[in-house]
């Protein structure tokens, strides 16, 4: 397997846009990556697409990369449509950096996108797939992560304080964001006293959905050199694992998933958690951060709490983590959040961040978690990328 | 990239199979191929799954490949899940044989899995996603290949007769198939006299629905080695593409795609059309065996209807297509019949064909056209299989 180079990366705003069709968010996010890599779509040797509902959502399952792919111009080529619940744009990634490091295609586009306004399906709920019997008794995304949280309190001493600071420390960051939907500053007192989803967390310790599309465009040092770029983000790592998540172990506080699919991107990568300078980690609830803390290694199981009072994952810390808001403040559009995660860090590893640059950001890490945690279907992915001098 | 091998298949009968979910149509045939590759479950590495319309028939978009894995005990495997609409299945097994051959796994389970009848999405309609418009003005795939066959009758003098006589030939052979939903021979005379679809195609000419599942494992050599096993199909070719269809040809007799695919498999195989022994092509409608049999260059263009004349492609003949009744009588559950096709193909590989063997098969051909053919954003898929004296 050679080595893989993310060349160029895409992403609309996020949020609810009525007009907006799966292929038109789709193509914008492909064509912005596409230009970012300074190569035209033609030379785009596959597709890998993650939508986790377009079907559902959309009435629209199956084409949804080809569409996209017909709409800016790209024919012929073999399309991926990915389909893993909420890590289904990081799947296609995966994919896609393994179509290219094994040499079957030098140049391939990653697009993930969603459109979960506005939806065709009516009435159909949101909740995670083929799940349904669970969702009608109540046992919904939100539900588990609250009984995560008091889990997480009860064995570790975590306080709602702590958790509520997730939400701070993230919307805070998505201040200077513009893709963002939510960026006006909050405080952990506004935290608390929203409305209950779920107790004990409230409107503000959950991420909004929407609509919006990411794209990057991955290639090999043979097609770079083809191609005359030099992109200097190598992929060094792309691991995804389904299956098991907490129901082996018996406890809600931690998420076996993670922690093998994590050791085995670290392993690879040749590099160790607190090697990391600035993580994207799927923050679908606030809850859910301090947990992927944990089991990410950004510190020992438990001290997740203590590790945001620490402010070492807040910009100007050790290690931000969602510097530019998570999906608590740019929204989770289900397949288009995995893709979205690689932008935000390839921006940080080209310093092209702004306000919310990460100082020297060299080694970036994405994670994501699919699929519905309570379950035994489901999918994590972790991405690891290393800023180079050159590709 | 290394060489790969086909170590085992497993196929479901196919029907409307009311009290069968997509995860126990899913499993039966995974654990069957399984088990005929002489490997446990926990020693395969990674699952691709097809499954082209499981959210809108059947409201289980995203984790289709993960249920069916974890409920035959696959767990913390990369798990990807293919919509593509009728080639969702090959785009699986193409991606599976990526990753073996790239050397990221050594063991994959590639299953394709459709349930149709009793489904969840009461009055959608079956027609391909995303063309909804086209649909509600009549628009159909029947119509289409009505269209089609109006006019490879008037650009070749092609019969009324000869397109009936693919699907007498098809009916032929499936009589000894147990898999197959239609067995009992039928004439030309009744296919002429069945009820009118759309002009000239009758009931006769059009592929049945249905729910059904089909798996595959595919092997390294390295694997194989390590797992003790000694697969005699190597995957000489496994190639996709999507995008055009008839667009820019403005010609209803070709698909331009199919034939660009194909040349590329024959081109990595180091065949040419001649050379297969025995094929399995996506007649969906009885003009489109005739239409593939051109793009595949079984035949030269506009020759296909005095192709089925010679007999050349019945169960005897020089290239025997379809030899267990193809998609007319197997039945069509979209996301199976891609890893169904190869499932036929090995079993003639492997003399294993009882009734309806093609002596000294050899070299087989698996060949899917999935998508809407009058519009862009479509996938066709060619496999090409050889026996070898041991992988």
């Amino acid at each position: 397997m050679g080595r893989t180079y993310l060349a160029g990366t895409g992403l609309t705003r996020f949020g609810k846009f009525a007009d907006a069709s799966l292929a038109s968010l789709g193509r914008s996010a492909a064509l912005e990556a596409v230009r970012d890599a300074g190569i035209e779509p033609q030379q785009v040797q596959m597709i890998a697409c993650g939508s986790a509902r377009s079907g559902i959502l959309q009435n629209h399952e199956s084409g949804v990369g080809q569409r996209i792919g017909w709409e800016i111009g790209i024919e012929g080529v073999p399309v991926y449509n990915e389909k893993a619940y909420c890590a289904s744009g990081a799947v296609a990634f995966n994919l896609a950096n393994i179509c290219v490091a094994s040499g079957e295609h030098d140049v391939a586009l990653v697009v993930g996108v969603e459109k979960m306004s506005g939806r065709d399906g009516k009435g159909r709920p949101l909740t995670s797939d083929g799940v349904m019997l669970e969702s009608e008794v109540g046992f919904t995304p939100p539900a588990y992560y609250a009984m995560a949280a008091q889990r997480h309190m009860s064995t570790y001493g975590t306080t709602r304080r702590q958790i509520a600071g997730v939400a701070v420390k993230n919307r805070r960051a998505a201040h200077s964001n513009t893709k963002a939907q939510y960026r006006e500053p909050i405080s952990i007192d506004e935290v608390l006293s929203a409305p209950q989803v779920a107790g004990p967390l409230g409107l503000l310790d959950c991420c909004p959905t929407g609509d919006g599309a990411s794209a990057a465009v991955i290639v090999s040092a043979e097609g770079a050199q083809r191609l005359g770029i030099s992109p200097t983000i190598e992929i060094t790592a792309s691991v995804i694992g389904s299956g098991l998540y907490c129901h082996e172990q018996r406890d809600l506080t931690s998420f076996a998933l993670d922690k093998s699919v994590s050791l085995r991107a670290y392993e690879r990568a040749g590099v160790a958690p607190h090697d990391i300078d600035v993580a994207e980690v799927h923050d679908s609830f606030s809850i859910a951060e301090i947990i992927h803390y944990e089991d990410l290694g950004f510190c020992q199981a438990g001290m997740g709490g203590s590790l945001i009072d620490s402010g070492a994952t807040a910009l100007g810390g050790q290690i931000p983590v969602n510097a530019g808001g998570g999906l608590l403040n740019r929204g989770h559009p289900l397949g288009a959040t995995g893709v979205a995660q690689i932008a935000e860090l390839a921006d940080q590893l080209r310093g092209r961040s702004g306000d919310r640059q990460v100082a020297g950001a060299r080694l970036g890490l994405a994670h994501i978690s699919g699929g519905f945690m309570g379950l035994d279907f489901a999918t994590s992915g972790v991405t690891i990328l290393e800023a180079r001098q050159s590709g």
